[in-house]
């Protein structure tokens, strides 16, 4: 099930616990998904990683749908099975519709699709371009 | 500057002409990027490759800004260093500040992080996450 | 079986219909694979996604065999299971003999080795392979 | 220049000398290029890649233009620039045209979109499709 | 069960079972992964990969376990879950322990995160860097 | 030279310049290089992603040198070059040689190379690998 023991709440360190109580209260959820339980096998890990994750998903000048939806393009390009299921799902509860999914895939494969043309031709970067266009 | 030629205006085909003022019309913009004048290579590929930009860009269920935020992200994942310029260029004009592209940058990190350890501790996906957690 | 709901030809929308119909027609078979019923979540998306797949896989100035290697060459450097398994039984069907395909492979291995010790001893290109050797 | 110091021709162990004589009489040019003088690094390496690189590319069941355009596609989804221009070069030399390489890259870009697709949409594999279609 | 059909001891030829024979007595086991069985589709392939990997995992100024470990983050970079599977295998065998999976697992995870960083920011390299610090 | 403008020392907040001071005593150098100065776009980043990077590259189960050596591995599959360089000048101030430098390299490719053979052919993972061979 993984490469390594998933660790169980009931079982797991008051370390470990304390990670997973705040997982649970941040989420609003009562239940622990699998990935927490088996990054548990290090809890610095797990504890680095939820902060992680809990300070990058929180909205700020970015909203949390909009955060979703990048994390799924990234799991999509990365080929994460697992997080672009689980991201896929977050996504969906804060508002993503079939028809958002449908437009957030066309543009990563459009992405795709672009880059790979541009590396494949190796075109040079024009001047306006320099710096991703910022001004100062 | 490329594996082929760049096509300049002056020197294109009809076909390729009518692309190019599509793209400037379109952005409302009075020059071509290199990109394009290296995709004209082969006039079909400029055209439908730009026609799948040009949808998968516009704004619809998703806002534009948003759409280019997303492109930055699989352009990052896919290290293309023309394509990030570009867009992070073209997301400024629509309105990207730095506090967002630090936020960007911060859930695409956190999201190749998150990818590499779900698949290098190969964590089972759980049931509720299944299918994206669509309900039908 | 899929972040969105596939959709069957019964219950498709005449946008919809009209691409399934161009599929199989193109394709001489009486069925539509899974990968198209799930595109169909966005009809334009489909629509654009084969018009693509039809303009690139036709045969031109490559063989479509040809083709098929190179789909499934990149597919596997993707890493994605569906294209590699769907693309490697068209290639079959085109006449990709258990010999090619050991060949084929062999080279797709072989430079995912010297891509990674280019990039790892970062060799700075040779002054005649710039622009890919190209002459004008 | 590099990440190891290049060793030439002139400094070369017997053991490297013999692998450039080998490259040079193989490829039937009078210099080496930079990445095999990065290699030399640890002639082992050098060796067995020069080795593997000389078999793969052989002509065989597919013909040796046909190899060079895989070795393209797949740099190209590695993203290294190195070996995109040298292999582009290389092939060029065999015959590849630009119409050639216009669609190659076409058949890459939109291979990397449709896998992006199918990844982001996590499509169940159709039977038929199973072990890629093989009949025994 | 895999794209080509797999060789069993039983039926293969004398040169893959020459293979089989070295692998076994290399590696002080009776038996042969899959990987292998497929490979063998192409001797060729099969045997001068065999050689590449005996080559490389022999310890020399880098011991076995550690080179397991660098074989296994390589292995979870690309996604391929059979080389995670069986090099996490392999270097539990060497030693490796759940804590040290977990450091090796975190090195990973941050350098995929400060890629993305680096890559998004597209930040320009320090001179002391250059040619990764060499003296010569 | 990047897409955020770089914070040099002198014009930092308090709260960056913290984590600059703590990255020149940890690492006993009075310099910052330029990745730090712009992450620093988004002080929380900074300060996450620094935290991290000490925490992950710390000596542990793991010592220093083989960490650095993880760090470059992943960095080539993901095509850094700024990583690659700035890591390998890391790794070379905690000991690394050009042989052992030939040797990581070596591994990181022939993973690659197999990686991709394993994906391609679509190898079914042997029962005794299951769970990364985990005994409990």
């Amino acid at each position: 099930m993984a490469t390594v023991k998933l660790i169980e709440y009931e079982e797991a360190s008051p370390e470990v616990r304390a990670v997973y109580d705040d997982i649970m209260a941040t989420r609003k959820i009562d239940w622990i998904n699998n990935f927490w339980k088996a990054a548990a096998v290090q809890p610095e890990l797990l504890k680095r990683t939820w902060e992680g994750v809990k300070a990058v998903t929180a909205p700020g000048a970015i909203d949390a749908l909009t955060k979703e939806m990048i994390y799924v393009a990234v799991s999509v390009v990365n080929g994460c099975q697992y997080c672009i299921n689980s991201h896929t799902a977050s996504a969906r509860k804060k508002g993503l519709t079939d028809e958002m999914l449908g437009e957030l895939l066309a543009v990563v494969g459009m992405a795709c699709q672009t880059n790979a043309l541009v590396t494949g031709l190796q075109v040079e970067l024009d001047e306006v371009f320099k710096n991703g266009g910022r001004a100062d």
